[in-house]
């Protein structure tokens, strides 16, 4: 028995997939991934259209999908995160329907929950055996943990393999097993190895970012929270690395082991698990190849789920049990409430992924931004998409100084003890305000264009149309 | 957050158990579990009655559950297997309602598809963090795989995990993650170490047995199956562990390199892997200490679940591309219908486990026992009960000769070929009843005790009460 098939064709045609059905890809091979646009332009050329799309994310990569929508191909979306290149589309009004966000930790909650029931999942797998058993450790498309990828394959009503790299039955290490997977399918390539994962990620140089990075470092190692246990998530955007590599420096001259760094990682959360500052490294995504590396050799280094990692629907996961997050955002609004959706033309150019889940789960969630970016300030008195809600945010770090949610008095007190430059939010707008200028108001159209959920599957904020197709 | 209650009894009453609910227990801590007797006492001295035990296997340890039978505390009961110490109060008719005897892979199953809802599972774990990650493979009551367990995580509505070794969050190299844990208590001791594995297994000595070993290896040789890429599961009796001896011998000076090996796993198959015979171990219940060592250690030696190992239901499990499994009977047929359930007195004393999921799965399944034990034949006109249909049996291996299932005329040519000795089984029926005599048939009952259900979930026979509770 094997479910080996000859052709991308004969496993759509087999999986019994027909108009309007769901079909659902995950983003680990981020922008180098060729499986969504292959499988669409093969569903489109069987003449199979209405379809809806569940994907984690789409990237830049996927702009062909666009071509499909136009087309009736593909008729509804839901993601985690979209980037600029699709999202701008979709703002002017691409898709009849709402595209609706979710989040990392949503996602799973509602395929789990049969709410987003999938017809078809198509897992782009670095290496499969020819039962299905797969992982994105090894091959030459690998990209590491597949854990945005379990839920499809655990809830979807038939689940396909693409693979480039066949292993003998049965593969080592496999992440996800054949009990899930009805077809497989080799292809010539999955993905491009240079867009899959960046062969390093940098640390920022910038002075800004610099500074704002020690201010993270220093706001960390104040809070109380820096001792051996101590848990940690980052972005990969170069000050979140650059806070990272002071936090390492802190942990190490302090000789604070701390238990977990989670999340996407980075080679540079690879370097603090080599130099102790934590036991394990818990990962849903590999961002670079040294990650990638070191979750294939070493064992502290472990691959979970998105539902394990995120999922608010499940007995716990691991964002539940985070001391310290540092993300990003677009905007930030005098009530902390974040955006990461939309650009400061309103246009979709991002989205949740984890962000709202971190948030949310952690004892303490700081933003890292720069006041302005060329010349908007980042600052708002409302956001124009509520991403993570400011109830969940609890500190802002700019070059210009910090502010502290008012929530957070104890936090506040620690800060300022510790001799940190804290300042009031409204101040820090008004500051910025004064070199950028108060910048003029989008006009949002009334066309709805995307419905964002939070991570309990409620509707948090709506995105408008932009520009002619309203 | 964390789950830690301070009690066992604070998680029973937490995990909202009330009379008629079903509770789950799995059995890998075989023969030395506590955790079954500790939670039936608790939930008894609670005043909880009128309970469903599902437990994937019940051992002699557990006789204090026929205790609990006679109060009223259990009604009904679901195992894959049941030792002669239980099995014999149960065919005395102990139980108003019929045990319903399941296969290992015919559970998870059923646990799946919602035909056996659990409203409680207690997981014996012997390592967990204090968000109920958790292993076999770590702490003093180490049993190596959970396999049988992991459908109970997922699917039960409440999932209690009983723990004597608490381990640092988080805990690296988990088997079952938190995400499905609602509760961790940790006690004393969920196990007696020398009850849960055996330090070694023993490869037989005696004549009769070496003779059936010897002819098991060269029917594999013979079969056609054994080449590169073979794979092959056993169980943990002297004469099958004989014949793994023989075939590793046969393996090493052809050099051949099999896939993998399957199955509850023993020292011996570890030696195989060891010394090239398999790429893989794919193990779901570790027999011994030196299989517990080398699943914890050696990434080739793999953990799988029940349902990956053996379930009809999902997309396809092990079993389905296993070339040979060596299994045992108490009785078999002249139409090759296999008899693990009962003892020539009728008296429940086993259980399928995975004997009938690998019969059905494998190319081969070779039936290996004695023509006689005790002077009782084995070889019968009608086995007692069908644990396992003819149609999947392929060979019987005893001391007398060779029988081959007449449907497998290809095997019987080449074995026949080989010059290996072969016989009808109504022959060797006869030259055994020469020597035994014609054994009395035994005389049932009218009542059912118990229903053995296929792995498909349907009735495939019934066993009646024993004695004189009838």
């Amino acid at each position: 028995m094997n479910k080996l098939v000859n052709s991308l064709r004969e496993a759509i045609e087999l999986s019994g997939l027909t108009d309007g059905m769901t079909v659902s890809f995950h983003h680990h091979l981020r922008n180098g991934d060729f499986v969504l646009n292959m499988v669409l332009d093969q569903i489109a050329q069987m003449g199979i259209g209405n379809l809806q799309v569940n994907a984690s994310s789409l990237f830049d990569c996927h702009l062909p999908i666009l071509e499909h929508i136009r087309k009736g191909v593909v008729s509804g979306l839901q993601a985690n995160y979209i980037s600029a290149g699709p999202g701008r589309a979709i703002s002017q009004g691409i898709l009849e329907k709402p595209v609706q966000f979710r989040t990392h930790g949503g996602r799973p909650r509602d395929i789990a929950l049969g709410n987003t029931p999938i017809d078809v999942a198509f897992i782009a797998a670095p290496a499969s055996d020819p039962m299905g058993n797969c992982t994105g450790k090894y091959g030459k498309s690998a990209c590491g943990s597949l854990g945005y990828a379990m839920a499809d394959a655990m809830y979807a009503k038939k689940v396909v393999v693409i693979t480039d790299t066949l292993m003998d039955y049965p593969l080592q290490d496999f992440s996800i097993p054949e009990s899930y997977v009805d077809y497989v399918v080799c292809v010539d390539a999955i993905g491009d190895p240079s867009g899959i994962v960046s062969g390093t990620t940098q640390i920022t140089r910038d002075p800004v970012g610099l500074v704002m990075a020690s201010h993270a470092a220093k706001v960390i190692e104040a809070s109380g929270l820096l001792k051996d246990g101590f848990s940690f998530q980052t972005g990969a955007g170069g000050a979140s690395l650059a806070a990272a590599k002071f936090l390492k420096e802190i942990m190490l001259k302090k000789n604070i082991q701390g238990s977990f760094g989670l999340g996407g990682i980075t080679g540079y959360m690879v370097d603090m698990l080599e130099a102790g500052c934590f036991r394990n490294l818990l990962d849903v995504q590999c961002f670079d190849l040294k990650a990638v590396e070191s979750l294939r050799n070493d064992p502290r280094h472990m691959e979970i789920s998105a539902m394990h990692y995120a999922a608010p629907a499940v007995r716990s996961s691991v964002v539940d049990n985070l001391d310290v997050v540092i993300l990003g955002a677009t905007e930030i609004d005098t009530d902390f409430n974040v955006n990461v959706h939309t650009d400061s033309n309103g246009y979709i150019m991002g989205g949740s992924g984890g962000h709202s889940d971190v948030a949310a789960g952690s004892q303490l969630c700081m933003i890292i931004a720069p006041l302005f970016r060329a010349r908007l300030p980042i600052i708002t008195d409302r956001v124009n998409c509520i991403s993570t809600p400011g109830k969940d945010v609890d500190v802002l770090v700019t070059q210009g100084g910090i502010a502290v949610n008012p929530k957070n008095k104890e936090l506040k007190a620690r800060l300022t003890d510790a001799g940190l430059p804290i300042i009031d939010i409204h101040r820090l707008k008004e500051n910025t305000e004064k070199i950028t200028g108060i910048p003029k108001k989008i006009t949002k159209g009334t066309r709805p264009v995307a419905e964002v959920l939070s991570r309990e599957g409620q509707i948090q904020d709506i995105i408008y149309c932009i520009g002619k197709q309203e």
